[in-house]
């Protein structure tokens, strides 16, 4: 079979859909998670002291969930949830004087990289990893995320707000323990500007989101890998990355800030079903995600989950043309099936 | 010092400059070139037998350079640059009843992967790369690079060539001999497309090149690094890697056919002098470089260097934003010392 090239269904993004030679999920093991070797963790419970001081803290008093945070640089201990700083932050809040907009010398531009940089440690526990976490941590990590999402978009300097998660070495994980982080920043993406343009573009002409339409295609394509009542799973028509998948709200919505409570549930079990079925099919493969959200009506949130199992080279660097030596309708069989295992086995405990 | 947004000359690519922790080019190496270990070079000579019929070969006869191919399955042994076509081809010749254009099935686009796929064998030396290569050993390379790209460009189906390397595993090169590749494809990549887009707007609006104008304002900069008469290398405004750099021809030309012999010659010690210095500052790391080049006269071709020196993570592969922490005036400073002292070594035998 010829090799196929691929268009992304919004962005101008080409991919090589490179099938010559047969793979099959084996052959890409041997990528599992290397741990960086750290002597104390900074993230594990009593070590807060080696963190800034949380800006959000979820506890347990009598049965019921509360919030708090760090306060006169007193850490506290008994946190479920907790949101810190970024020790080494890629975007910093503003300071008088600062200015919000992008400056230009002739062919050169540039602007302060105002903005915001947390970590969301997960769990208590070191291990608690969505493929393997309970659900009802799932929720609260979901809630945390709405909280910060929450905050970070009531400034007037942030643009956007990006969540993601690094998960082994080889993904760019620097600290193993359980955690995703959150990037508030002063410029919209060039990848969501894309996305956004295109989504405004097929409204006017369509009269609904693009999005929508592409959930109808593929919730009965070959790609589709897995549904509950709130989300859809599915392998992407153009993937860049091997066994890559994206996660979408059924119901349109712009931001993770709409989801109902059954929402966040269903959501939590998608993360769980999702990670612990990629985890079984790939023996815990490094990977990385990221959200895509902006409060535009026309836009409909969803997660794009890159395994990283390939190594782009001159090529795809030079071009912007990947090579995916996985065609995704394959892909998403396997994970199909794993997934299916996956929600058998955590049925009970749901 | 805050850490600064920094926005491409031509693209809409953002990059975070991270100077919050001062890095000395010791702290990038430890990324070393790893061998993939091979019994036998299928590149080595005496295994011509291991590769494809070359497409193009240059030989020496009676002191004079001569070209050839393989004919009839016999493969030539006495060549001092072989161009193959690449055993797991990206993008394949057209075979008849192959479609020209992309196709759409609403939101599905896609098209045969047309075009050529080679492998062009820099030397019958194993370790002869760029860094350690006799000048006149470059001098073939690139016109064998001309020869190719002449003949890819003739094929009515072909929208651009690619010319790229990948030096040590850990920046995808499969196989250790010293090699370039070359694609030919059906499209115009989107990040070509993009300059050339902004190439036209800018000559409209201002009468003349836009590189050209980049080239007048960074060979007076601190991100100036090397130049001889015909080629000049700086460190990029917005560079997405660690000590990238850019390499210009300082005439204005679209494509490298339009090199003279002593611009050839000038490249060849240019490749010398850039992979010599890099290898000398951070210990021989691994490496992509990509040619940007398109037959539009208002475009300026040039070769951009990436080592591969930082892990792209969720956050860069969701927005499309990179976080790069080797200010690139701070990367120039160290690689001009480097060039200089490389271009001192090899005064001797140029």
């Amino acid at each position: 079979m010829a090799n196929e090239l691929r268009k992304d269904y919004i962005l101008n993004r080409w991919v090589v859909i490179a099938s010559h030679r047969k793979r099959r999920p084996t052959d890409f093991r041997g990528n599992q998670v290397e741990e960086n070797k750290v002597i104390i963790c900074p993230f594990c419970p009593g070590n807060e002291h080696l963190t800034p001081p949380a800006s959000l803290i979820y506890f347990m008093e009598d049965g019921e969930l509360r919030k708090d945070y760090d306060k006169d640089g007193v850490r506290r201990k008994d946190w479920v949830i907790r949101c810190v700083p970024n020790l080494y932050p890629a975007f910093s809040p503003r300071k008088p004087g600062a200015t919000l907009s992008p400056q230009a010398d002739h062919i050169h531009v540039y602007m302060e990289a105002l903005g915001y940089h947390e970590v969301l440690i997960e769990s208590p526990n070191h291990d608690e990893h969505p493929s393997v976490s309970r659900i009802q941590q799932l929720v609260h990590v979901i809630n945390a995320l709405k909280d910060r999402v929450s905050f970070f978009m009531s400034r007037e300097y942030v643009k956007y707000v990006s969540i993601f998660r690094n998960h082994g070495a080889k993904a760019g994980a620097s600290l193993s323990h359980a955690h995703s982080q959150i990037i508030a920043t002063p410029i919209l993406p060039s990848i969501v500007e894309e996305e956004r343009n295109v989504c405004e573009k097929y409204y006017v002409e369509n009269g609904r989101c693009v999005f929508c339409r592409i959930i109808e295609a593929e919730i009965d394509s070959e790609r589709f890998i897995w549904e509950n009542n709130g989300f859809v799973v599915f392998a992407p028509w153009a993937p860049t990355n091997p066994f890559e998948f994206w996660i979408f709200p059924k119901r349109h919505q712009s931001l993770i800030l709409e989801l109902t409570e059954d929402e966040t549930r269903d959501l939590a079990e998608t993360l769980r079903v999702s990670f612990g079925g990629l985890r079984n099919l790939l023996s815990d493969p490094p990977y990385n995600f990221g959200f895509h959200m902006i409060p535009e009506k026309h836009y409909h949130w969803h997660i794009e989950v890159y395994p990283s199992l390939a190594t782009w080279a001159g090529f795809e660097k030079s071009t912007g043309i990947y090579i995916n030596v996985m065609p995704p309708e394959e892909a998403a069989k396997d994970l199909r099936e794993s997934f299916k295992r996956e929600e058998e086995a955590i049925k009970d405990f749901r």
